[in-house]
């Protein structure tokens, strides 16, 4: 049977570890993030949705200082020493061809055919999945304890031939280092929009 | 101060209603959601990180019968009964000028002129951030004591029409009705990938 919660509001201070108080880290403490907080973060975001069950977001976890050193020459200037820095950084990834899983992934239905034949179909389907899922990993690595820095500054090419390059059809999001953010990295918080700038309710 | 909560994992119950436990649901029971359950998912949702703060997600929750009707003749013939039945919808769009915006969204620098003349990188970060955006919207829905059902089975250029024609630079990007989930209206859960499947540690 599945749980439900209807009508469970989270508790104030959880509702300050992911949304509230959470905020993008530029600095770290020297701390590591071990393999299991990887893999428990990517435990949680693979649970949550995506377009028929399609998870099409490959991720490569940049931990070593050797990997740290390759990535960080191919981000620009200012994120070179976040990278350099941060415990581990996520990047976030795509599989053009993920439809080629879905007889796996998506059973009860003939789902790859959907997609087979349409290649801008299924890198706008991928690009929207695997953001999702980038947003997913953010809020799991808070949900864990962690803190994240998203950062889109960088050179995707490089990065998908440097990191991606045994496989063409995998291509960079973006990138996010995770770890125990510094508050001396951060500024004051930008602006928030009131509910009626950006909404309406018809 | 910023509160930090670092190495403070989240409860089991709270990853099972965030993560683990909560659904993609075809189906709602017969119970309304409040305009202030909606103002409460976008003021949690809002907190979190978008590119530059430039917030570009545009959202229109579909809550009238009226309304409704419209969106429901839009949608994919799968996807009609859910729109109808649901007791809201959100139309997920963005901003292509979002960067209109930055000069009080993010006010530290000029990050407008990073953008202007770049309409084809505003559409990326666009559609990438109001991706995040919407991620954020279903886990805030989770994290009130609601469940979701997104879709991206629709007419893209028909809703923008329809539901954002005063404005011709809001585009769609996918829809998702949020509610009280009917148990009845999901299936067994797909398979998640292993993590050794889709990462690597590097």
């Amino acid at each position: 049977m599945t749980k439900q919660f209807h009508d469970s509001v989270l508790s104030p201070d959880t509702l300050d570890q992911l949304f509230n108080e959470a905020r993008s880290y530029n600095g770290w403490l020297d701390k590591d993030v071990s393999d299991e907080q990887i893999a428990a973060i990517y435990d949680l975001l693979k649970m949550a949705p995506t377009s028929a069950n399609m998870q099409p977001v490959r991720i490569v976890w940049v931990k070593s200082a050797d990997a740290k050193a390759r990535l960080a020459k191919l981000v620009m200037e200012g994120n070179t020493e976040k990278v350099l820095s941060a415990p581990v950084t996520a990047i976030i990834g795509y599989d053009i061809d993920f439809h080629e899983e879905l007889p796996w992934l998506f059973p009860h239905t003939d789902a790859k055919s959907w997609f087979e034949g349409d290649e801008e179909g299924r890198k706008e389907g991928a690009f929207r999945n695997s953001s999702l899922q980038g947003a997913y990993l953010m809020l799991a690595a808070r949900a864990v304890g962690l803190d994240v820095g998203p950062m889109s500054g960088f050179d995707n090419e490089a990065v998908d031939a440097e990191f991606f390059g045994d496989n063409s059809r995998h291509k960079s999001n973006f990138i996010c280092s995770i770890g125990y953010g510094d508050t001396e990295s951060i500024f004051d918080r930008s602006p928030r929009p009131d509910f009626g700038t950006f909404n309406t309710i018809v």
